[in-house]
């Protein structure tokens, strides 16, 4: 049977961008069945795909193929790759989009360029390399085709990767960033459920945020709904992050929060003390 | 043959939520048929999400499994459940966003928890239900799962329901609500087709309408044609409700309308009487 | 087998329409694939939906069925038509949106009016075509119904078209419009790449760009990438078009360039004479 195709990339979805990589992908192999991820990604934002890609991959079908396009180099020297991890493919730019996925898949044990003629479509334009080249190297690897027929071998080591980003974990003290809002407005931290452990911040029920020069005392709720009505708090989200949220309202508007923010989650100041 | 799924929720398309749900299901059985109904639902909107899966729901494939999650609650005490209605199987929150589809399909005959992990992801967030619980259990069903193998039995009578909008009417007189506005600004109103002729309205050709201390005179169409290019008029909609239109424009932004306003349509006052 | 839909409207996807639409294909024929080629036409704008359909159109399954609804005059005197056009079929109201891409497809051969009741649902509404009549065609033609069973013979020569943008191109100098912007506001003209090489423009490596009373002197590159960081310039994209870009950035909004900007692109005034 075909492997399933998941599909994310920054298209968005008010262009044909996304169909026309439907339609290539359904002339070749109509079996094949293709899952959006999402194609909300902000225009040219790798580092988002790859968190995007990688967290939401714990979910899809086994040996599946997974084709990420967020290509701001499109037809530049950026080499089109399809690379091997885990059982399951990866096909993209080599920018880094691909590379949390297949860190969470264990490494990258092969990769290849995607060069073949007999692959992509031709000509191949200079602007739109969803449509003639990943596509087509995703659905004829869905259908079968070795991957080292796609082209020249790459060393797994010299693929480009995005950076992880990481909490920086001190006593009663997490330094992370924003990495994520979603449509409600949750706000999405670098920093992880077992990083409050590691702070010893994990039986604390208050916790006070700071982002630049303003501090937020959030109560810690394990849902929405522990947190109290309009109110503020921090949870566990569903990708075992750190959100700020706000109970039934838009935690980054009322917090006035951005992607890239520097936020330090820590212990209160003690009351009565001034905090700064 | 599986049951189609048709899904709706208040997830968006610009994040992973909508992938992601259809990813555990192609994982669990990929030869579910999955048809979006629509992800647009305004963020936590529970009656628009269940007056729009009711008026959907009568063009879709029969003994369907109905998947609508629009669950401000997620995580609080508020059951996650599957209903059986009229062949058909509704699964979500329960909360109400369910209540108008079992309704229109008869009435609930059999209602019960998800509960078995057999059937949810372990473990369940905290904050992510339609992962976790909702998706899993759609699918479980479209591929003939009972569903008493759920959890425990629940009295269909005690189910939440929202409460179906209805417009009030006297003689020449409705009273209703905006309860849909479309991306073409097309207003959609509470009132039906028929409270026309029970308001003994049908016969007229203009219909004055109010909203708080505003009044417009708009000509009565059958279709968008009818109303004079770039001119507001009534028309009743493809769900069989009353809608203010502009004919080449958008209504609700032309005469300033939105979601809850109440509006009342009459008989125009007589010509050079003032109006109160 | 049955051919693939291919879905174009201007429904957009935060109201149901789409799923709508994708629920009465499913209940009539579940076997029939639809690949969504975009749903984020601008409202009512019919040259926009063929354009775009006309350039989608040569990536698709071949004998697809192509169902486009951009409907302004849905329920007026405008008739609901499916066209044969080199072995496809072309769905949609009589308006023009269909006139491109059977223009491409060399020509439409056969036409026939949408009545049977056979095929439309009944009853059919006012204001929603594309649930009642478009799709149930689409879907019955996708299956093998023949295409003179939807109603009465038109003459293909009678059929509505929108013009097609059509760059005039002199020595040194082509005329053309904006007639698209996308995502990441690239903005496309109608000038396509040979109309360079009749302007006997293609050797030159900057080319001279006036909108209204500005100008631009913008380089031209193969690729985003030849474009330098944070500049503009001119490539020829996808579709074979030039396109006004900016590397890394957004075209649109930097040189306030919006869809119907009529714009000439010349030899650049020579150095130290002033431009008129």
């Amino acid at each position: 049977m075909a492997r399933t195709i998941l599909f994310l990339s920054d298209y968005g979805l008010d262009d044909e961008y996304v169909g026309v990589c439907h339609s290539v992908i359904a002339r070749i192999a109509p079996e094949v069945r293709v899952i959006d991820l999402t194609h909300g990604i902000p225009p040219r934002d790798i580092r988002r795909g790859a968190l995007v890609l990688a967290d939401a991959m714990v979910y899809a079908p086994e040996a599946a193929v997974y084709l990420a396009v967020v290509d701001p180099g499109v037809g530049t020297s950026r080499l089109p790759v399809a690379v091997e991890a885990g059982g399951a493919f990866l096909v993209g730019p080599d920018n880094g989009v691909l590379s949390l996925a297949w860190e969470a898949l264990g490494g990258a044990t092969r990769a290849f360029a995607i060069e073949s003629d007999h692959v992509t479509l031709t000509p191949v334009s200079a602007t739109f390399h969803g449509r003639d080249i990943f596509a087509p190297a995703a659905v004829h690897l869905a259908t079968g085709l070795a991957l080292e027929s796609l082209g020249k071998a790459l060393d797994p080591t010299q693929l480009a990767r995005v950076p992880l980003p990481e909490a920086t974990v001190r006593p009663h003290l997490i330094g992370c960033d924003v990495i994520g809002i979603d449509r409600f407005g949750n706000v999405q931290l670098s920093a992880r459920e077992d990083d409050l452990h590691r702070a010893q911040l994990d039986s604390a029920t208050d916790l006070e945020v700071r982002v630049a020069d303003r501090a937020f005392l959030l109560p810690k709720g394990r849902t929405f709904g522990e947190v109290s009505e309009g109110q503020p708090g921090l949870v566990v989200n569903s990708a075992g992050r750190l959100a700020i949220v706000v109970n039934g309202g838009n935690a980054a508007e009322t917090l006035v929060l951005r992607i890239g923010d520097r936020v330090e989650v820590g212990k209160p100041a003690p009351a009565g003390r001034a905090r700064d």
